[in-house]
């Protein structure tokens, strides 16, 4: 049985839309459902709102694809970032974990996953598309930083052989990242040195 | 820095938002923004709903004070049950732990907290009034299912203290609850041995 089903209406329907969030179990949708009856109103309604807002009007960067509110980035709006500079990244929150090291000051591009056979992710479905036309403009350097995954590992052969011909230098993130580990959960100094430590592929 | 500043806008608002949320800290609230932007609208929408109706809807019930969508609770409305049994428990979670059984054919009382001098907490700040009032009609028997915890077992004591004169039997469920546990988090053997192992208090 469904812990929604014990309540009546409207604490099941919500716990049950709880549940089907991420991390969130049956237990923890049940404590979230009630703190969140419990809350002021005018706070169920920012959360709420947060949400319908967020989906709304979140789309992909027109440069660089990452997740904005804007049709550029502020990355990519940017003029003081080096824009020969193009740094591969799975996601958004890649994205995100080398911008807090505040070190990096080039520019991204968010390929939405990884190639994946064994998911039925092909080049296709990532976008590599539009990242090869970026590359007709004036760019000195493609920095690899998918993770270092089988699939993110995958994807970085795979970049490198389709951008090599056009004499661009191709790089990769060191290996400081842990093997098999997900680039987002790991420390800023181990992220810079990965960085420092990059190889010509 | 919060993860929120990260972030642009909207993608800010959500994850500073989920933030705030029990449990939720700053990695798990930047998976569920992302996690939930990349959600169809409708489900967005149903969450978003489900938040806000919810808090519009839900009440407390008029006769045993547990959170509810309805005038009366389903418990309270059902004729079978054992009217003249009232289990005071501190929170509607707990009602739901004994409920999940499907043993216990009483009904129920919700003090929405326990007596805690510690937290300010006081006999006049949880449902106390509501019960006495209850008490008034044809009641053979008060059930203390409070928590096992200094404050439960203090808030039983008072109770037992309030009833005893009434001449109504006052009884509390079994220490088969480990002491300092909580009472949602128990498997429903040892609930069930403590509520049969019920001593007058």
């Amino acid at each position: 049985m469904s812990s929604g089903d014990m309540y009546s209406g409207y604490i099941g329907k919500l716990i049950e839309e709880l549940e089907r969030l991420p991390g969130i179990g049956n237990k923890s949708a049940e404590r979230l459902a009630f703190y969140i009856i419990g809350l002021p109103k005018e706070r169920v309604d920012k959360l709420s709102n947060a949400l319908t807002e967020a989906k709304e009007h979140i789309r992909c960067c027109s440069s660089c694809c990452t997740l904005t509110d804007r049709d550029i980035c502020t990355v990519c709006a940017d003029e003081e970032r080096d824009h020969k500079t193009i740094m591969v990244v799975e996601n958004s929150r890649d994205l995100a974990a080398y911008e807090k090291t505040g070190k990096y000051k080039g520019v991204y591009h968010v390929l939405h996953g990884a190639i994946s056979p064994m998911l039925g992710i092909g080049p296709a479905d990532i976008r590599l598309k539009e990242l090869l036309v970026r590359l007709q403009e004036d760019v000195e350097e493609v920095i690899i930083a998918t993770n270092s995954s089988v699939e993110g590992e995958a994807t970085a052969m795979y970049i490198a052989k389709l951008i090599k011909p056009t004499g661009i230098k191709v790089t990769r993130i060191a290996s400081g990242v842990p093997v098999g580990g997900d680039l987002e959960y790991i420390d800023e100094v181990t992220l810079l040195r990965a960085l420092d430590g990059r190889t010509t592929l």
